[in-house]
């Protein structure tokens, strides 16, 4: 017995965004109580040269939609990175799920073999579908939602790691 | 074609720790050369409730090692938390690590369907052995290094995404 790619990849990549989806809910709706500009959040960094909130966001949804794509093969689809508020930001994570929904399991047929090549600005990376997905793709999406959970919890909003973690069953 | 259980977790597991493991020494190194006690480091916290460093430490270490022993059906060892240094820390790591290379990948055969039953102190939790591996597991160690990570960055150390994630081939 063994697991598939699909498994081990779509499934967990929008559990992990729908956790970040409900951090950003809860983060909202405690500015509004709280008569905090969400901006606050939204831009709030934990070092003067680390990325803001926004940011974080993006990349963990950039990072989950390059990944399917690439073990699957397809075209990476190009999302802008426009958003301002909490609300956009919502958007641009239901874009990315609805991104994710649409790949089939038979699409990841193989991927753990299938040569990934990541450009950076500094180097590109080969690697097989596997290393891909457990050294590199899933390690970046739970940096960004950790990053944003911290971000968020360093800013007051009472949060636990129950809420990084997410409903599982 | 698909992967095995094994396969997704301790190398995994291990890469993650060997990569925390490297954030702590280049922490112990810097804190040496500008002279600062190395504690500020190590009980360093994000928020004022929020655990420091040290248990951080601890706790992506227990992570590891609970989830590779429920994963292939042995007993859990218990190691004592009572790091005081970095170097304490390190030992740990190496600890886990020793303990995680001492399993074989036939000992997670079926490991993907084996029940897990995690008693935390406020539930039961019940999983299959690749939920808990993929939704539970994997994203608490990456909660815990991002976390320390967060705290070696937000104290002034000039680390990136890449000593996170690690040289991966």
């Amino acid at each position: 017995m063994s697991v598939s790619m699909f498994d081990i990849s779509v499934p967990v990549m929008k559990h992990g965004l729908k956790n970040l989806s409900s951090l950003l809910d809860k983060a909202a709706a405690h500015a509004a109580a709280k008569k905090i500009d969400p901006t606050a959040y939204l831009q709030a960094r934990l070092f003067p040269d680390m990325l803001p909130l926004t940011r974080q966001v993006q990349i963990a949804c950039d990072g989950a939609k390059g990944a399917a794509a690439r073990l699957a093969g397809v075209e990476i689809p190009k999302h802008e990175d426009t958003e301002a508020t909490f609300a956009d930001l919502q958007a641009r994570i239901a874009k990315t799920i609805d991104f994710l929904n649409g790949f089939k399991a038979e699409q990841f047929h193989n991927a753990e073999t299938r040569e990934i090549v990541l450009k950076t600005p500094s180097t590109t990376l080969t690697f097989t579908g596997l290393t891909f997905l457990s050294l590199y793709a899933l390690p970046n999406l739970y940096f960004h939602v950790t990053m944003t959970y911290a971000l968020l919890r360093k800013g007051g909003l009472e949060i636990g790691k129950r809420d990084y973690l997410g409903p599982i069953q």
